[in-house]
């Protein structure tokens, strides 16, 4: 069978259905302040805003190969990519840049400069060791563990803490790349 | 001035911002998740998921007069309208009826038949008296308090309680029309 050709993450987010990114944005807010209420430790906060994201991931992640016909990636490099490019805009309708590849092409930077998470945000001075948006490494984790790829995630940057873009730093730990969830016919 | 018309609910959903439906309706599942695993008791769920919805409705009106152009409502019943046809429809993309109106119009019924909040939801028997959708009747109250109406807001059906639709009945206490935070010119 001919492979089906990639479709942009343009393409995609325009096909898919939407709701409000307000709505979104508000909402995420609300679980924030909702666990720093419950939880009280922003280390907590932190750790079970991962935590939603993996378990958000697992899952995303069959949308993902569903939708975009992404071909296997042949390395790491290509998944980081196609994450930036593809992924981040087909959910978050907004495109990441890839940097900052160590020599052996296992760690690198995700690089946000537009992120709907954070409208209308500021963080009190009370929650200063706050990664507010966590989420979103632990989607990241998430879903590449659903392609036998073990990573850490981890903040580099954050606007919310004064920096100049969202920066997330993605470490390849273990890769079994036979046990990929998904038939390919090639 | 001339008043400026008001905008369908399409064409407002079709111009804002928007983010992926599945990664929304992921989000929300986490949070319910969350408030499950640390609230345990059911009942309180009930009541953090209204009281969350309730933070995002008394920022989303803002939103909402903003972007949809709507004047002032003449009354409850024409604000029961414009809240199923324009706000569904701009916040989640979907629509919904008015029905089950009282004889003095002060209670009537917001019905859902599509509701993405729900997409691969089942509810284990552990959680049979939750209302997983609670924050929808806290965004109504939320959103209707800022411009003077007090209402209640609960559920008469729930499709993941078996029922055909969601439900929501919606109860006017009290208004205080003076008190509306918008200019208006007329």
């Amino acid at each position: 069978m001919a492979p089906v050709a990639p479709r942009s993450g343009d393409a995609i987010f325009a096909s898919v259905e939407r709701v409000n990114a307000e709505l979104f944005t508000l909402t995420y807010g609300a679980i924030v302040r909702q666990l720093l209420t419950d939880l009280e430790e922003v280390e907590e906060v932190n750790k079970q805003l991962d935590q939603m994201g993996y378990n958000i991931g697992i899952r995303l992640i069959d949308e993902f190969l569903a939708k975009s016909n992404v071909a296997r990636c042949v390395d790491f490099k290509e998944t980081a990519e196609v994450i930036a490019k593809v992924g981040f805009k087909m959910f978050l309708g907004v495109t990441a840049s890839v940097s900052n590849w160590d020599a052996d092409g296992t760690c690198c930077s995700i690089v946000l400069e537009d992120n709907p998470l954070v409208d209308f945000v500021e963080l009190p001075d009370t929650c200063q060791g706050l990664y507010y948006c966590n989420v979103l490494s632990g989607v990241i984790r998430g879903a590449l563990e659903m392609v036998s790829m073990k990573t850490e995630v981890s903040w580099v940057r954050d606007m919310l803490r004064g920096d100049d873009a969202f920066e997330l730093q993605v470490k390849l730990l273990k890769q079994v790349p036979e046990e990929y969830p998904y038939k390919d016919d090639e």
